[in-house]
């Protein structure tokens, strides 16, 4: 694993709620970023994009937007923030704008993505990023940010195996810190996933079951115990990974959800909007990579039954078919 | 077990989608029946009760129509067909209006209200009844009876010990008969409710979760999945309780629920109305049977308690009460 050169440029596939936000802050602070748009981009090419934020609000008048990846330079960091859901495109977008000497920074919820870019720009080469931050796109260009925004990165290696902390994510974390992002590091991404899952499979699950924020969640004595099995059956999952997630999390991840404002999960909010729910990265493969080192997870199952059934009967799709 | 009487007068509690079409089947049959009414006192009154039904449609211009319970005549067969939600007024309604040698008959799904009824009345005075039927109260005295209609019998004895068949119980299946209602008898009362229950857990509670009816569900692959392996949970739940329901019930109740016309399940209509489930009969008491036989039925007590969220948030009661 090589060092990234001196002179970053990065680039932003999936200018939305998280691309659109990160972006803009390296762009703020100096960095050269190119972004990918899609629905968005003569909007953004000729507005640039706006930033409401509750760290200060901006707008950045001129951004380099790009309709098509061939379009765009080579750049040393290429921030992945698209939804899960549309993974299958990385093939295509991501060896145009991999630089040969850059990295792959992908900001994603759920386990089992790294691999499959592994298989098309090799697994030394991958950055794995989780979002601790409550952001909303609400318009063309149109970002706003209410709450949180560190980020946590960690190295990706064959299998998932601990990469320890490298020259170049400290790179990468300086460039994020200089541009007002707090990011600290892991030294084990797959360790780091499991962890977020640990919240994210209850909530973003039960959030669109309920059709409530994580408030009425909370507060709801069944709806709690519930996301608290949940959470004792993703630690199993954990182990069988050979990630020992300490059960004390379960009470601290509920009492500081406690204390967060009322908040939709991305996964309630994508519902909302009737797109296609993040099920593969968030439930298919930690399912399965649990199921490979033993462990059933049978509620959890359950519930990914569920938001199968729920996500087809909300975009009307034929019953049955795979999403 | 004495014989009933051989003038037997019924009484119908609760005259709604099942006590008012099974009631209305009975005087349409010459017996003497009388009703009690809450909303819909005044029309029925005046107007009778009108009974659209693929059986054939007919109206009873002339009711015995009561609001209070104290204003009826003590009765032989005393049909209560109340939401089980509405059970715990059965200690008033019952005593006067039960004839001293008469008997209750119980249309209800789900278990565990006949030892209540007990309570008030002895044991020895209960038939438990499970309806298979689809039909709806649509306006004031009027019910829409759309398919099925058959009723199964079986006497209750205490701890739900199986009673065999009894005279009694031929009595009122001769008189239900008289009146065109198709109906068998159990030996095994505790065996009916297991059986029934193994259909109506899985689509009385997806059907809440989902929005969904019968045919939504039994023709998506992971909704099915997902019924059938409720179905399993029942039955050892069933087995827990001493009563062994074979496997083979599953795929037969699929392959059934599959020919039948779109159904809405009562529970799902329930909650389209805002009332409140019926979560105790047929989540709660069974989950309790099971468990005092040494059987955990998880994603059942899943179910439940998400059904018990639900059914707040719908309700707009506050959070985490009881229901």
């Amino acid at each position: 694993m090589t060092v990234l050169p001196e002179t970053r440029r990065y680039a932003v596939l999936g200018t939305g709620a998280l691309g659109g936000f990160y972006g803009a802050k390296l762009q703020q602070a100096g960095f050269t970023v190119h972004f990918l748009l899609h629905s968005d981009y003569d909007h953004v090419r000729q507005q640039g994009l706006w930033v409401e934020s509750c760290w200060g609000d901006f707008h950045l008048p001129q951004v380099n937007a790009y309709a098509a990846v061939e379009d765009m330079p080579p750049c040393e960091g290429v921030i992945v923030a698209l939804k899960a859901t549309q993974n299958h495109l990385l093939p295509q977008l991501l060896p145009p704008v991999l630089a040969e000497k850059g990295v792959v920074i992908l900001l994603q919820n759920g386990l089992g993505a790294e691999p499959e870019i592994a298989n098309c720009v090799g697994p030394e080469r991958i950055i794995g990023g989780l979002c601790f931050i409550s952001s909303n796109k609400v318009g063309p260009g149109h970002i706003r940010h209410l709450d949180y925004g560190s980020v946590l990165l960690a190295e990706y290696g064959p299998g998932y195996a601990p990469q320890g902390i490298t020259p170049r994510l400290q790179q990468v974390q300086a460039d994020f810190q200089r541009a007002g992002i707090p990011t600290s590091l892991s030294p084990d991404l797959m360790l780091a996933r499991w962890q977020k899952l640990v919240w994210n499979i209850p909530f973003n699950g039960l959030s669109v079951i309920f059709n409530a924020d994580t408030q009425q969640m909370i507060r709801d004595s069944e709806a709690r115990t519930l996301a608290e099995t949940l959470m004792h059956e993703v630690i199993q999952g954990a182990a069988a990974c050979g990630r020992h997630l300490p059960e004390t999390l379960i009470p601290e991840m509920l009492a500081s959800t406690e204390k967060m404002a009322p908040y939709r999960t991305s996964m309630k909010i994508d519902y909302e909007r009737k797109r296609p729910l993040e099920l593969e990265a968030i439930f298919a493969n930690p399912l399965r990579y649990a199921q490979q080192g033993g462990i059933q997870m049978p509620r959890v199952e359950m519930l990914y039954w569920q938001l199968q059934v729920l996500d087809r009967l909300n975009r009307g799709l034929p019953v049955g078919s795979p999403t």
